[in-house]
């Protein structure tokens, strides 16, 4: 069964969300590879306007667990050596940041063994802000992506899919991380809208929050299955609201060091 | 007079350098917003090919002082937690990395204030391996990019004009650095070659080596000239001899740690 045809049955509402993931998941080794053809049409009519969908980071930057991600200390000083640069000692899940595989399995890719070919990928933007203004750990759910279907067609294979839920702009409130009272709180994936998007082989998915999982999470559905999976993540994405729901590439500038878990990176846009 | 005057003149060989400085310069802030157009063209052409620009690294990536740029400890193991991530300690000059003006002045953009349109943009690479093959401090010359604009027409105002001296494939071996008696030694940009450039409104330069300037520099006079006039750099960079001399898109996935000199980035390019 073809990619089209899958995504013809799911815009006609006739197939199962377990069919789906069925049907998708055959497609196999040929639909990664063609990742790429699908990223061409959104470059060839992009109109060249970058958004840059990554934070400035510093050490009051909120985190998952509230300790600050990075520090910095001069390393050469200006007025000394004529130049300047900072040692910085940086966790490496702070600021818009990856998630590779390795975060959460033992044997999984690192970040520098991302394919660069996913780290260039057309971007498909789920907007959830109406119920993320209801309820602030609302989830994408699979309705959310057989709507998004539904207006948009094909999510293509290779895609990075992201999760806009309006809460960058809360950045710099308490509200960002959670509740007055201290609890976590913030929108996240559902592990069946992840299910399903697996089976589509999207290779990313792409927060503005600070976990793939709601803030309410006990069981870190998504990372322990998306991960592991072989697939990456992006936490703290910003700029979401400056896009289209389809059309945009996104250049996804994950670190390169060895070994990495993920870290900080530069994430922009072309529409 | 126009930018196309300009290089019509240099094409022709009928411009002095200074001439042609002080015409280009000029074109002031116009050329510069109109690099984001010039980047189009290469867009809409792509193939949609991807070129990893970046190294990998680790704490054995040779850095300009050669004290190790980079280490990591666990700060959270997996077989005790479930999932794991590193602390980093980063020296920011390491790797494949950018030199934000702050670096080389007391009070220019840092590297979260670079222009993201600045951060996509047109890639020219100036190809001097046979030279740098016979001479390790081999510069580029502004004949070098007499001799591009002759073969492969304008540099677009906004472009990152990359240096291909080969030294990438010396990595892991005592050459990336210098000679054998310990001395750096190392291609690089000549002042009068990057002057020429900032006349053309030139946004970045990048290098396949470990400096801006050549080993042999005494007076590192294109990092005091071209970063203070507030444009970047990029060092450390791979992959140059997979690309075209003209007509590939270079995305710069700049760190944004508020207040940066620079540090380590992913720099991809699309043919």
């Amino acid at each position: 069964m073809c990619h089209a045809c899958v995504m013809d049955r799911v815009k006609q509402g006739m197939l199962s969300r377990r069919h789906l993931f069925t049907g998708a998941a055959a497609l196999g080794a040929a639909s990664v590879a063609s990742g790429l053809i699908s990223a061409r049409p959104a470059l060839a009519q992009s109109s060249g306007r970058v958004v840059d969908l990554t934070h400035a980071y510093d050490e009051t930057f909120p985190t998952f667990d509230g300790v600050p991600g990075i520090t910095k200390e001069w390393a050469v000083k200006f007025e000394e050596s004529g130049y300047q640069l900072w040692k910085l000692t940086i966790f490496e899940h702070t600021g818009t940041h990856i998630d590779a595989p390795l975060h959460f399995s033992a044997d999984g890719a690192s970040v520098d063994e991302l394919e660069p070919q996913q780290l260039m990928a057309p971007l498909c933007v789920l907007d959830i802000t109406a119920k993320a203004a209801q309820d602030p750990n609302a989830t994408v759910e699979p309705e959310d992506i057989e709507a998004w279907v539904s207006a948009n067609g094909d999510i293509p294979a290779g895609a990075c899919v992201a999760m806009h839920s309006g809460w960058a702009a809360k950045l710099g409130t308490p509200e960002f991380r959670g509740t007055p009272d201290g609890a976590l709180a913030f929108p996240g994936f559902s592990k069946a809208a992840t299910d399903m998007l697996a089976g589509l082989n999207v290779a990313s998915i792409a927060v503005d929050t600070l976990s793939l999982d709601p803030g309410n999470s006990q069981d870190f559905a998504v990372h322990f299955s998306w991960l592991p999976g072989g697939r990456f993540g992006i936490e703290c994405v910003a700029g979401l609201d400056q896009l289209p729901a389809a059309g945009a590439t996104v250049f996804i500038g994950a670190p390169k060091h060895t070994g990495g878990t993920g870290g900080p990176a530069r994430v922009m846009a072309v529409v």
